[in-house]
């Protein structure tokens, strides 16, 4: 079944059109739009364009996602989505289009592959290949935030069995397809060994299913000096959410330009593609903006949608514009540059070239498999989880922890005792230090008394006897094991 | 009184001795100490030197924290602490001596100086001289870890306001000390608006103290694309635990080498001095290592003591040995370096250069003012603090969020009732979208019914029904507001 869907798609695959969602956006955005569609409907891009409408002025008429119903159902049904930046108002409540976006529809990957074109363009980089693929949903980006004490603010760090299978098999499939030798995977899981832990897991136990692929784990902060120092030490990265916002940047500039650089958000039906960069309103309607990055944006889409014999042709022609010295006035440099372009002119460049390949740069060659096709996320069996404990996180103004011991001491009771309290992660009780700085936000730590076991009966009634006994919990987060592995940290100095 | 105490430490100083506490450490610990120790020594540095053994010797006994309490009790007398890199065994549960240690001592800031040698060490960034000051306390690094569901697990990333306070002002304190003329500060509080824009807010705040340093702020992502690119444009960083994590490796990196760059952490009360190279067991014994780290440690010490002029005597000597060419083998390079040298033999080196000043660099000059005398924190008065509301956060194996909506609706009463569901933060009830992924993690946010308010007793009820109803709640957060102020995100898409 599979080899004749593959050959129908083959054959019939230049005679239906891909349905596709276009936003012009905002700033420069229209311009680099249409730059960018000229060239690859050049190129022989079999797709039907329908355009809406969202951003600056979809925000400014009072919508504060930035987007209309309408739209939504449009991107919803036709699943591929080519958007030019747009400009989110300062202040207002104005909430990004981006991140909406990405979380609503399930984009779980976002792709950005990161190349120098030494001697072309300016990079003191210039070995640089790397692609940097990046968790999408999860992490802090979940923005669950609370303040529940004068002090101190909280925000939620969130990683789960599935975000990590589905972002570390892309990166492997996309290795596979893009005949990428290596994967490396980034975390800091010498500190977060629970939630590091288990992307750092996944890793390991997907990595397996790709012998072919080699595949390295590097601690975060080290690894990150390694990319912004010798970045061709790497092939594809993979990473959480917040690493990856942070090393995609670092990786596109330092390769020479955020202006080059597209990207792909993929999820398990829709995909939205575009640049990097932002809407630049200050270049706006001069017909002076690199339309490179959306362009390579459409790339990354022409290959997702199974026209990669056009993502080639258009890739080819591209980087041979780069290498006769055709620039935009963002990369133009006297003595390697030959021909100072506007948007426009770039565009007809690059038209002009297609059919061509490059002769410095290596021409590409896409595999004709166009897009990869993930399996869906399955969940797995369930564990046998037992309750094994609760935190109690208390507001108390005082300094002496072993004062504030005394007070929470009041409500043990035969099944659940205190046996642990840190503030802001450290120790503070029993055994404490002087030295150790509080804040008013302390975690108490309650166990099933020697030889019983805790209910969520023993939970409802610490929290009732607390409130008659003035304690003020603030959260609370439950302790369990899973087919009895512990489920949570000790506290330092435990 | 401070003219007073000043002049007499002018001129006492050198004739009271500072107690030091050292650890010679592991691998090349040993070697690098000794020849710091000589070289400053032999500058005139008054310090009465007390040994104490860490690391791997103590792990291996049988200590999981790598230290015995009696060294603990040394260091907490001594308050001043020069430590040699220690090898932390792989597994069996030991734990980092370094997380501990600035943990227990409240060594709030981390301060790492980063500036490039050229053109006699290597680097693509011939004009860097940054300072990354890292907040060493909290965030991520608190490393409270909770799996509660069998696809979720959480880390809690807490910002405090007396963390930020505490190093934003050692910024601004170390920009006026130093004579640096701007304080940079890195968030990503377009996203954690409650966490990182409570640092960002502080920083905005300590930075009208100083009209006299100029300040920005600059998103974590664009920040690092541009240290990691043109690190010139930055002067002292000031940055979370994380995000000082990782760029400070960064910095060091493509300054030239982690094997030049000490760093400080300082604490109300104490103070630790080290390398941030690690032991490197396989240099051990050759007297091949470069001690050039840890003599910088040595030099941030030598300053906080009050010793500035030897610190700025062996700082001069140093870069005059880095300019005439006498290197170790880490970044001896033909045609740059003269002579390569071992361990021994540099610190003789520099030993041969005091009293001289580099003739290429420009050399140093501290101000004799010496340490940095902070006030201590003292914690402002409380807001009033209203209870609005409560997060449930349920574990569930459904798929649908209407149906979960219909069970967890049954918890509704009087006084309180469910206002959305969220999961990995995105709204999914009311008014989801089909293709948003769903884990097992259901956040469920109850809001006082329409003209009621809530208190402690109605989440007791709540948590009594769901239990009654097999509800499964693993985790709460409370919602409040603060001074009317709302203390608590929305949910993505609400």
């Amino acid at each position: 079944m599979k080899i004749v869907s593959h050959i129908c798609k083959r054959i019939f695959k230049h005679t239906f059109m891909t349905k596709i969602t276009v936003a012009k956006g905002d700033g420069i955005g229209p311009e680099i739009m249409d730059a960018t569609l000229k060239v690859i409907l050049a190129a022989g891009a079999q797709i039907d364009i329908e355009e809406i409408e969202v951003g600056e002025k979809v925000y400014l008429a009072g919508n504060t996602a930035g987007i209309a119903p309408e739209a939504w159902d449009i991107i919803r049904r036709n699943k591929v989505f080519l958007k030019a930046p747009i400009t989110t108002p300062q202040g207002g409540g104005y909430k990004s289009l981006n991140v909406t976006t990405r979380k609503f529809l399930g984009l779980y990957a976002n792709i950005r592959p990161c190349t120098s074109l030494h001697p072309y363009v300016q990079t003191k980089h210039p070995k640089m290949d790397v692609v940097i693929i990046r968790e999408n949903e999860e992490d802090l980006y979940a923005g669950i935030e609370h303040q529940q004490t004068d002090e101190v603010v909280q925000c939620l760090k969130l990683i789960s069995r599935p975000g990590c299978e589905k972002i570390v098999r892309y990166a492997f499939e996309y290795a596979k397809q893009y005949q990428r030798k290596k994967v490396t995977c980034f975390t800091k899981d010498n500190i977060m060994k629970q939630t590091d832990g288990l992307f750092h897991q996944v890793f390991d136990e997907i990595a397996k299913e790709y012998p072919e692929i080699e595949n390295e784990h590097w601690i975060i902060d080290i690894g990150a000096a390694k990319l912004a120092d010798t970045p061709e030490a790497f092939d594809v990265i993979v990473m959480p959410n917040l690493y990856g916002d942070v090393l995609s940047d670092v990786a596109a500039q330092i390769a020479g330009s955020v202006g080059l650089a597209g990207s792909a958000n993929i999820g398990e039906t829709c995909a939205m593609f575009e640049a990097i960069h932002g809407s630049a309103p200050r270049r706006a309607g001069q017909d002076m903006a690199n339309p490179s990055g959306l362009l390579q944006g459409a790339i990354l889409m022409l290959n997702h949608i199974g026209q990669s014999d056009v993502a080639e042709k258009v890739q080819n022609a591209w980087l041979t514009t780069m290498e006769e010295g055709i620039h935009t006035y963002d990369i133009y440099k006297e003595g390697v540059s030959k021909q100072k372009v506007g948007t426009a002119a770039f565009a007809d460049a690059v038209i002009a070239n297609l059919g061509k390949k490059p002769s410095y740069f290596q021409a590409v060659s896409y595999s004709a498999d166009g897009a990869l096709n993930l399996p869906k996320y399955v969940r797995k069996a369930s564990a046998t989880k037992e309750l094994v404990g609760v935190d109690l996180f208390v507001h108390w103004n005082g300094y002496q922890a072993d004062e504030l011991a005394e007070k929470v001491q009041a409500l043990n009771d035969p099944q659940a005792s205190l046996s642990m309290i840190t503030n802001r992660g450290i120790k503070v009780w029993p055994e404490g230090f002087e030295e150790t700085f509080c804040t008013d936000h302390w975690r108490c730590r309650f166990k099933p008394t020697d030889g019983h076991s805790i209910t969520k009966q023993n939970i409802v009634s610490l929290l009732q006897k607390a409130e008659e006994l003035g304690i003020d919990v603030i959260k609370t987060e439950n302790l369990y094991t899973f087919d009895g592995r512990q489920g949570y940290s000790l506290g330092q100095g435990q």
